[in-house]
Order: structure tokens, then sequence, then C-alpha cells
């Protein structure tokens, strides 16, 4: 089935030859594009969440290694693919679970290498095939999970899995947008997302931008929207999926998988294949970034939680494989994944 | 074995003939009591969770019921007991998932039933006593449920089933209380529990004026924190237990009995016998209450949610018993409740 495609919100835009990032932690209630015209602010950007979402954070960290040959060749025109190594260094170091990051910078080296003149449309090219690439994907596996999907379907998502999230339209979201828009759902449900409230803040306004209605809940109350049968699919996004097909993604997806399991509600995972990483080969050798317990104690500056109390913030988890129904990539769904499947796939 | 009681903060008290709530909305920044001379404040002092917790709602409601028999009785000392009826029916309506609510006023009924001159003191004395028998049953409990907790125990609680729940010492919190002076734990963790924020504000608060460290997660890493076996037992308190031993508490809970049993981690409820409702068969016939989406939507008043998006805010969910390891009351411990259990504890 081929989907309608349409232009959604845009995190990341190339334009006027600089780097245009949303800044993500002032949505819902401001929309900002903030310029980028130096590595340094581009790593920074990517660590401070003013762009998050696995494939977001590769297209960005490409474009981030633009600017940076740009700079380097400017500087010497022998010795630039030596100087920007520690630029691509900065760039790998912004952030520790999403393999796409990783995939990107490893892209775009293995093209520098190989080239012999001035660095800059060569790179730019490649970066924008990426986010072109990356939109792509999202289209063809919204084209996938179609079939997978029932008419009148409810469903639940968490964290934000959209648009905003990577080059444009999105792996889960992308999925239910192609859902939505051809008559098959009945409610989409987000997670609030704690403690970022990715869904409150991000996945609502989104879809809400899209005309999509969304009822968002408290992650406390998903196992009891399952327990009323409200949903028969739970579909989300991945930042790293291992050789074995556990996946990592944002925390509180392990939570949902189980309770899925426990109620007979199906558990998909949407990531295009630059977030699979054959490198990893079980979730237990995911780094899980640990972020700062003001992220729970306070919000928006102001402190929610009583002074003294300390606070445990992994910002991901890992859910094993054997709890997941389907992963959509790009390349086709692996139903009930596991490692051989994941490698067929790979390899195909 | 014996515990050490000592004296915690008190979410309600009866002192210059008037009832003195805690203003638990306003915790852990301001330390307010407000006052109360009539029944109708009582009652709406319930509904908006000035005071909330099932056993601190049932001596409210109590406290509720002397204000209404002194002004009822100055009104008509003939029709008092006609006349009152009207205001136990509004402090019930209060709030419906709570059963010590509705425990706790027709423990009044009964003794208003049975008066014959000025209602007032003997009704006081016996709001006095449900108060006083909810601290010593919360005493007991944490009495008997310490031989089931291991030296080195870490656990999770979810919610605040503390002092401010209650009577005095708390239910989950005084088991967690009487473990740690035990020197039975290594480490308290905490839910923070939307979207109320009762972890965060009222349990974390509460724990640290006892000296007693916490550290608080977001519900959606309670998951890892199994998985990582980070603690080995859940133990929370509860809104009404049906008669087969299903369990009604904070919404989240039920999320956490499923992850419970999936990680082999042990799940108790603690709650004096005054939450249990013989009258209500099974967790399907426990009413729900479902709050304003705004709960969700906004925080302090400032809105944390795309404008538009609608939000499913149910606030507590029942966790069947087969989930259940163990419930303590006052009475004795029932390890993997059902209904034969339940009834030969209540007939004992």
């Amino acid at each position: 089935m081929t989907i309608n495609k349409h232009d959604t919100v845009r995190a990341i835009e190339w334009k006027n030859d600089r780097l245009y990032l949303l800044d993500q932690r002032l949505l819902p209630d401001t929309r900002k594009e903030l310029e980028y015209t130096d590595v340094a602010s581009v790593a920074t950007a990517i660590t401070d969440m003013v762009v998050r979402g696995a494939p977001a954070i590769g297209i960005t960290a490409a474009f981030g290694v633009v600017i940076a040959a740009r700079r380097r060749y400017q500087q010497s025109t022998t010795d630039w693919k030596e100087l920007i190594e520690e630029d691509l260094s900065m760039l790998a170091a912004s952030r520790p679970t999403a393999i796409n990051l990783f995939w990107a910078i490893e892209r775009m080296r293995e093209l520098i290498n190989a080239i012999d003149a001035d660095p800059v449309s060569i790179l730019l090219n490649e970066a924008k095939r990426i986010h072109d690439e990356d939109i792509a994907a999202n289209y063809r596996m919204g084209e996938l999970a179609l079939g997978l999907i029932q008419d009148h379907s409810s469903v639940l998502t968490h964290c934000n899995a959209g648009s905003l999230a990577t080059g444009g339209y999105g792996t889960a979201l992308g999925v239910i947008r192609a859902c939505w828009t051809a008559g098959k759902l009945d409610s989409v449900y987000a997670d609030e997302t704690r403690p970022w409230l990715q869904g409150s803040r991000l996945t609502a306004w989104e879809l809400l931008q899209d005309q999509i209605p969304v009822t968002l809940i408290a992650e406390g109350a998903a196992s009891m929207l399952m327990q009323q049968r409200m949903i028969s699919w739970i579909i989300v996004g991945s930042d790293r999926i291992a050789a074995n097909g556990d996946v990592a993604n944002k925390i509180g997806t392990y939570n949902l998988a189980i309770s899925a399991r426990y109620h007979g509600v199906k558990f998909m995972v949407v990531a295009p294949t630059s977030t699979i990483a054959m490198q990893t080969p079980t979730g237990k050798d995911i780094p899980i970034e640990f972020r700062d317990a003001d992220e729970l104690l306070s919000l928006s500056g102001q402190p929610v939680a009583a002074s003294g109390a300390e606070a445990w913030n992994p910002v991901f988890d890992v859910t094993p494989a054997s709890l997941v129904d389907v992963i959509v990539t790009e390349k086709g769904l692996i139903q009930a994944p596991d490692e051989a499947k994941i490698h067929a796939l790979m390899r195909a």
C-alpha cells in the first residue's frame, strides 16, 4: 500500500549554508530555530537536547561534520583530515546511547577518507543524502506497517518518535500517521514520558499540528489502559537495536513491553536500519545514559520534589527481543526478532 | 519483634474543638494547617485533596461527622439524627474509591443510631478512637512485616502511604520506617507518582523528615530498577481491597505488580482491615475515580502539554490478587491472598 506522503514539521534544516535546529526544549510554548556555524555548538546542542531522537541526532551530527570540515579545510588543506578527528570525537561524545550518532559519523568519516579535494560540497551532499534517506525510510516503514494494523485499532506510543526525532515524518509516529491517514485508527494515546515530557510536549504538539487527536496518559496508567482493552498495539521507536534484537529506547519502554505481553497487546518497534547496531551483540552491551537528577526533581526551573531527595535518572532502558512482536525497518519487517533474522535482514 | 514507635508528622489533628488538616497540596514548599468548623468544608477538603490517603480520609470524615453533629444538635435536639443524614451523604460523596471513607461514616452512623443524649462528646471520642486505632494498626503492621524483609534489602514504594496518608506512622511507609529503624534497608526508592507527584512531594518529604534517605525515580524507570536487581520488594498501601483480595491503589500500582512478578520481585500491600471491603466482591466492583485532565496537562497552574491535547486520568487502578505476594493487616499477614483467606482473617 502506498501512503499519502505529506510535509511535517522539521527539526533540522540546512539553509543559507548554515544548520538550523528547532529548539525542542522550548516546545510546545515557543517555536524557535537556532543557527549553528561551529561544530562545538552542534555537539552541545545534541547534549543539551535542542535536538533529540536517534535518527535526528545522526542527521545533525552529519551536518556537524560538514561544518567542521569547512573550518578545518580553511585551516589547512593538507592536514584537515587529521584535524577533523578531534571534531568527530567531540560529536561522538555528545550522547552515548543512540547508535545513529556513531553510524552517521562513521559514514561521513569513510567519505572523508576517500576525498582528495575540497570536501565541503561532497560532505554536504552526503549529509543531505542521510537526511533524505531517513525521510524515505520513514515513509517506507509507514507503508510496511500499515498491513499489520487492523481497522478500528487504538494504539499507544511513548516518548516522541516523530518528525521531531527524525529527518521528518517519524518512525513510530510515521506509522501512526500512515494508519491515521488510512482511516485505521480510532484513538491515539501517548505516554506523557517523564521526566522530559516528550509525549506531552512534542508528540502531542506534532500530532495536533497534523490534526490527529491525541490523548495523554501518565506512564502509570498504561497497564490500566491495556487491562480495559482500550489499545491493541504499542508502537515505539528505538535508539539502538542490538544484533540479537534487544531494543534500547526511552526509559519506560521496557515497562510497556512487559505489560503488553501480560495483556496480549502487540508491541511494535519502528526504526531504520541505521538504528541496528551489528557491533553491539546484546542489550547488555548498550551504554545507557543517565542524566542529571534535576530533570526529575524540578520542572522549568521550579523544584517539584522535597529538598534533599536523590534521584535515579536513567533515560533509556533495554527491552529484550523476546518481548518485541515486530521490528519494522525500511528493508522489511522482522516478526519475533532474533539474532538470525536480524543478520539476514542486514545482509539483504 | 517490637518496633521503635516514634512521632511522625500528622496530617490530621483535633484541637481547640476544631479539626486541623495539613494542606498536602502545598507540600513540600509550604507547611500550612487549615482549620475546619463546618462539614461542607471538610467534604470539600477531601475532594480537593487537602487531605488524601485512604485511612486519613476515613479519619477526617469521622471528625467531619462530629462537626456536623454539633451543628445539627444545636439546630434540633429532636430531629438531629434525620438532619445529619444529608451531611453524611455529602461526606460520602467526597471521593469514590477509598473504602475507609464509607467505613468510618458507617461506624459513626451506627453510634449515632445508638445515642440518646447530646452526641458531641460521644462522637468525638469515637472519632479519636478511630484515629488512635489507625496509628496502632500502623505500628502493628510495621511489626508484622519486619519478619518478611531480609537484611540488606532495598525497596520501592509508590504514591504516599505514610504518616500523611493515615492517622500517623503510615502503612507502606510504616513498614519502611520499621525496617529502616531495624537496620534492614540499604536503599528506599520512591516513584515520583504522576500526576499529583505524591512520591516526590509527600513521600520524599516525610522520609527526609525522619532522616531516611530516599531516591526518586520516574514511574517509567521502575522496570529497569528491577531488571538491574536493585530492589527485592515493592511495598504499597491500598485504597480498597475487595473480598477476593484484588487491590485498588494509586494509578501505576498495577504496572508495578506486573513487572514485579515478571522479575521475581516480591509485592506487598500494607493496609488496615478498615481498607478491606467485604461488600465489594472483586476488583471489577471497585469504583475508580477519574480526575480532571488538568492534573496531567499542567503543573502548578502552568501548562506542560501541547494545547489541544486530551488526557485520560484515572487516579486508581486495580491489581488482581494473583499478583500480590502478601497483604499485611493489623490482624495478621495474608500470603498469596484469595477470597477464603480474606474471609478467614476478617472473621477472626
